[in-house]
């Protein structure tokens, strides 16, 4: 195989309850990347469609992941790398994930997969440290194993896939203001009241035993942030507006994707989802913001090939 | 029905990743409450035996549950409870928790079962309230409704069973120091920092995701305290010897139980669960201080009528 050419799917962080441990992959929207063997060794970025993003390798994730990746691994070539963003950087839907997840993955197929994909997430997080000067996986985590996903430590690669009940459903909104993760880390308080913290943990571990026990309304009950969705939400515009039509228009818990400004509401159902988006275009309509929805079921298999050659 | 004869049994709390959320039923050790219907209402507490504890219906945990349930509810006879008590007051296996769901399980017998198990819950923390000056439910809710068991909300009566591996067994050791619940709970801080939280939460999701695919290794990994078990658990003697040896001897996990100063190991199959406790008995044997050890599955059923007429 001399190229690839993959699709790397947008994912969810958080999902409320799972600050920086709960991730799940979406499907239909995600970046194109194309990775071709070149005699020359090393890593280039020949071009990036869709944004306006840095082809320098120690800049662009797509980059940065790779060379982590090749530092570690014997080769005798180099890589060419194309993407076509699909997702907005900035957005909260896991735009960098998505691109350095994708570039580790499809060298590592270039290379007669050394590595597990499991294994490539620590890789994948250097183009998230740097992103946005944290080292979390769970966004990755989500883009490389598909479905839903639980980062239990990272300095020990601890990660896996949690049960996946087939009717989950998301409704994404991204209003066009761009929300850097790391400024919106930044108002993350440093101490927890002990309280709050239980709260939070019991609503996590109840929606992990929602996704084994496919109970909908266990899930609903624990769509819960009492930490950090208090703090960020207010950098989103009519965050608790479009929160609570959500939830009116039939939505099982609704909260801020990643480090936002995305917001997603998931469902059972694929007709609840679209219901759901009608409910949050009816709060944006007057106002003078753009914004993209995005209808989704859960991405069981995380980045897929697209041909290879 | 005019009598009844019960075996209400001890519980382990926490879990180390579950504070105040995670509890477990044990086997074998409990305490024997037989009540009565009296044609004089209200409630006596005729004798306790075992242990030195008051009569008063409203010190003794087993009267405060009973009033709390007889509060709510109409009936035309009062009742009469004798205690056997199996589990030493300040243990920290349950012992309040055992009276206190004990009486008003055996209460609600008697009057035709108006509420479910998971609706006792309530009324016996009422007990646990008057015992620690603390409502938690994590205690409670095992001995009511057996196996592991999951406290989401005890404001909102949202409490669950999770999975049980057939193989768990667990090993507790009890130095006969008393530790009130209320001053172990002093020593906890009111605040946690951000990252003991993740790391807290994330062992917790883990441990039940363990619990639910039946993954040992994953239970094992996630058995973690960084938050509470470094406070409490310098007022228990050799705490950390004790867990040393219990993994070395081949328990999947160690902690406090509950607040001390009893510690469990939970191990697969009885075999280790026997073995863990020869290695505690030994971390012991040069120390003037007394203690019991207890040996148990996990008791899936909860508490069990032993006869009734």
């Amino acid at each position: 195989m001399k190229e690839i050419k993959i699709f790397s799917p947008a994912s969810i962080a958080n999902l409320s309850c799972g600050f920086d441990i709960l991730g799940v992959c979406l499907d239909k929207i995600g970046d194109e990347i194309t990775v071709r063997k070149t005699d020359k060794k090393g890593v280039t970025i020949k071009k990036v469609l869709g944004e306006s993003l840095s082809t320098d390798i120690s800049v662009n994730v797509a980059g940065v992941s790779a060379m982590a990746l090749l530092n570690e691994t014997e080769v005798d070539c180099g890589f060419e790398i194309e993407i076509n963003k699909g997702i907005k950087p900035g957005s909260g839907i896991g735009s960098s994930a998505a691109s350095s997840a994708g570039s580790v993955f499809a060298i590592n197929k270039l290379i007669g997969e050394p590595y597990t994909k499991k294994e490539l997430i620590k890789f994948a997080m250097q183009g998230e440290l740097a992103a946005s000067d944290s080292k979390h996986a769970d966004n990755v985590a989500a883009v490389l194993l598909g479905g839903f996903t639980f980062v239990r430590n990272s300095e020990e690669n601890d990660y896996f896939k949690l049960n996946t009940p087939i009717e989950i459903a998301f409704t994404v909104i991204h209003p066009k203001i761009e929300l850097k993760t790391k400024d919106s880390r930044a108002v993350v308080k440093n101490q927890v009241p002990i309280q709050k913290m239980i709260e939070q943990s019991a609503n996590l571990g109840a929606f992990i035993s929602g996704l084994y026990t496919e109970n909908y309304d266990l899930i609903s009950r624990s769509i819960k942030d009492v930490i950090i969705e208090p703090l960020r939400s207010i950098l989103i515009p009519k965050f608790d507006e479009i929160k609570y039509e959500s939830i009116k228009a039939g939505a099982l818990g609704c909260g801020i994707s990643g480090s936002g400004p995305s917001i997603f509401a998931m469902s059972k159902g694929i007709p609840t989802a679209n219901c759901v988006g009608e409910a949050m275009k009816n709060v944006y309509q007057d106002l003078n913001l753009e914004y993209d929805i995005h209808i989704s079921c859960v991405n069981d298999k995380g980045i897929q090939i697209l041909n290879s050659k």
